[in-house]
């Protein structure tokens, strides 16, 4: 059973609410927009990333018999519901930002307009898709900003929750810029490049560290890493250089070595030195366990003569940020603007434009949310991807969507850049924008009047 | 694609070892075992989870045609890497502790004894199996001890890292003693039993909130909730008593009412005032929004009228301790106990067992750890669970696990019951396999000083 695929992967509120909405009548145009309410203290920027896999899943998105049957079999649901899931297909437009975008808090990523019972059976899955790849773009981000010029890699599957978090986090830290990922399944489905080197235990494996090298060297010809760490990091390092040369002869070529444990920048400097001393100075150093952005900036802090990184755990479960303050809100019903009445500034009612203003550099110098269909200055970021259920064009490349996010993380303004905690960048809120959300507070405020009354 | 059952989850590294294997003969049998290295400051102990479904991964593991193609079209592979997968079937054995169960850093949960290449092809997606539904049924059991006696349903859906996450969270907080789930998937796959309240975007859809109310009740004439705060949440309280007749005379009786936002504790107080003297004092009060075991124990404290809990995205991200340090090492291979040189006592070679004693009390009193086969005070925790890649028994019901997770939590020491930060377990370790681990870094000492003399 591929859970991910299936509609019942949904809060049960959605299908009680479709229920209602059925018996009422209620299948008027319904707009729903996911943006983020607020940024976390360690995440000034994110990055739009998980619309293609939004497109895939409201484009496929069926009630099997099966699942019809046991909606049936819990006696929760009438008929009509019934009938409406069998004949369901999502129907309806979707605006977004083009993934790779950098965005923040309170701008819109991804508008769903459609009859209400449909878009409001979606937003479960939406949300939970949207949320893991944006998560995961914005931590790789922040690597990458942490250790420019250094080759990034998601080593993260392991600790990633579950098999999509896995998957999903090799893409979206690929489309912020990572080099690759050690998923296979990634390079299978996404065309990510693949990378890995060997495990502790092949080494432990072996009587002798020198036949475990050889072993795996003669097997793996071509990209071949050494691993140093098991037993004395140094002492494998020269291992290596007694070992290139009957290795070279084979033709075979060291690529690099990597260390995982101990002091890495110490290590690193150490077994540069014996390489570099051995006549293999064109062997990489990659180093991983346990690296984050902080560790990553530290070491490019120290020059640590490290030319590559495994990230895993920390990037794959956003360790420091794991989860974000994201929603899917209704803007409008019927035409008419909504929004809960508690929800203050954070909430902008309507159909809503995100226009972003460049400075003569090219870099982003503020953003304004507008009402959709109003101009303003900038370029407006949100643009129709799907009508009437179906894309208005082809999923984008992966590496179109990678180029975008490269272009953005090099223009971010510079405090932004430097993952200073307190940079912020402008978003102003239109007038009008201002004006709508007054005018729907006073509508609820006289209704609540009327009737508290 | 289901991502959940290919192969090719997993990390390069292990097909690049799998090759190298092969290539070698290294197929004798090797043990591995997986455990937690050290527990985190606010995770005083863990509970078990993911068996089922990590034996369900290994009985069903193959490499489909498009797999192998796939595999040979990247040009890494040669071909009797390509014949063994095309063969494979997990054959090995497996021990393990039974789900429910608590258990300590340096305890393994699970040992799997095969072929080496098969032993190593499974690692990744193992550990990523068990580290995230025990890491969600930890945190769950926090939650249970901070509400006792309170419903807690797990609405974490929607921000969990992905499908297989919000899955597996709600079969992992059910087990842990959560009464059900928002996921409806959930129940469909496990039978758990499913809660599902409205949102607001239900209320703002409508022009008026008591015509929401009322609209909802009457599609929903069992197990009504009906959330209070859209605008003013006594105000809404209020309108929930006038309602109640005209309901109660076409059969329809409201359950309960839900507070999603505000001074959760103040508004429960005085939404049981207003439905206490409107004549609902059998309606419960429901509450959700951002709630984790601090914000519980806090409601608990100050005995807010509160009778059940919604616990989401804190629950399914475990966002206080989003990753557990876990590994799944090589203990031995060929007969031979292994280990990694660095890795000190974090890691104790060969197979091993874990003894729990327990007080007058039937409290939990320390444990030990052997090597398997030596006998010691209490119960041995580690039972087989798979021979040659078959089930030794049937799928233990969840009810049985969730049952065993409840004895569990009610026996547990008081200092971890409570849990305080710095509470500990006993866990010794048995001096016999004190004595194997010096042995095995003797050998591996003087095997390195050869080396490098």
């Amino acid at each position: 059973m591929d859970a991910a695929a299936s509609p019942l992967l949904t809060d049960l509120y959605q299908l009680n609410m479709m229920q209602a909405y059925l018996d009422h009548g209620d299948t008027q145009t319904a707009v729903f927009e996911f943006f983020v309410r607020t940024l976390p203290q360690r995440r000034r920027f994110l990055l739009a990333a998980g619309l293609e896999q939004a497109l895939a899943f409201l484009e496929n998105l069926r009630f099997s018999t099966a699942d019809i049957d046991w909606l049936k079999s819990t006696g929760r649901f009438k008929q009509n519901l019934l009938d409406y899931a069998r004949d369901f297909r999502f129907a309806g437009d979707v605006h977004a930002m083009p993934e790779g975008t950098a965005f923040f808090a309170g701008e819109p990523i991804l508008r769903v307009t459609a009859p209400l019972p449909a878009a409001q059976l979606v937003e479960t899955r939406l949300i939970n898709i949207l949320h893991l790849q944006t998560l995961v773009a914005a931590k790789a981000a922040r690597c990458l900003l942490a250790a420019p010029g250094k080759l990034l890699v998601d080593f993260g599957l392991r600790r990633a929750h579950g098999a999509e978090a896995g998957l999903m986090a090799a893409r979206a830290s690929y489309l912020a810029g990572f080099a690759g990922t050690a998923t296979v399944l990634a390079g299978e489905k996404f065309g990510i490049p693949l990378y890995g080197t060997m495990a502790h235990s092949f080494i432990e494996s072996f009587d002798d560290e020198v036949a475990a090298f050889e072993a795996f060297a003669r097997s793996r010809p071509d990209g071949l890493t050494l691993l140093l760490d098991t037993y004395d990091t140094e002492a494998a390092a020269r291992k290596v250089v007694a070992l290139a040369p009957r290795l070279k002869a084979a033709g075979i070529i060291i690529r690099s070595v990597r260390l995982d444990s101990g002091d890495l920048a110490a290590l690193a400097t150490s077994v540069r030195k014996i390489l570099d001393q051995g006549g293999l100075k064109e062997v990489a150093i990659f180093a991983s366990g346990g690296l984050d952005e902080d560790s990553l900036a530290a070491f490019v802090r120290k020059a640590a003569p490290i030319d590559g990184f495994g990230v895993g755990t920390s990037l794959t479960t956003s360790a420091d940020v794991p989860n974000i303050d994201c929603v899917y809100k209704l803007q409008e019903y019927a035409g008419v603007p909504r929004r809960k009445l508690s929800e203050k500034k954070a909430t902008w009612p309507g159909c809503k434009q995100v226009w972003r203003r460049y400075d003569a550099d090219g870099r982003p110098a503020g953003d304004v949310l507008t009402i959709e269909g109003r101009a303003a200055d900038g370029e407006p970021l949100i643009k129709p991807v799907m009508k009437d259920g179906r894309r208005v064009a082809p999923a984008e490349p992966l590496a179109a969507i990678r180029e975008r996010a490269k272009r953005e993380l090099e223009r971010l303004p510079e405090p932004l850049r430097r993952l200073e905690p307190d940079a912020t960048y402008p978003v102003e809120i239109a007038p009008e924008l201002q004006e709508l959300a007054a005018e729907v507070d006073r509508r609820m405020q006289s209704r609540l009047a009327r009737a508290t009354n």
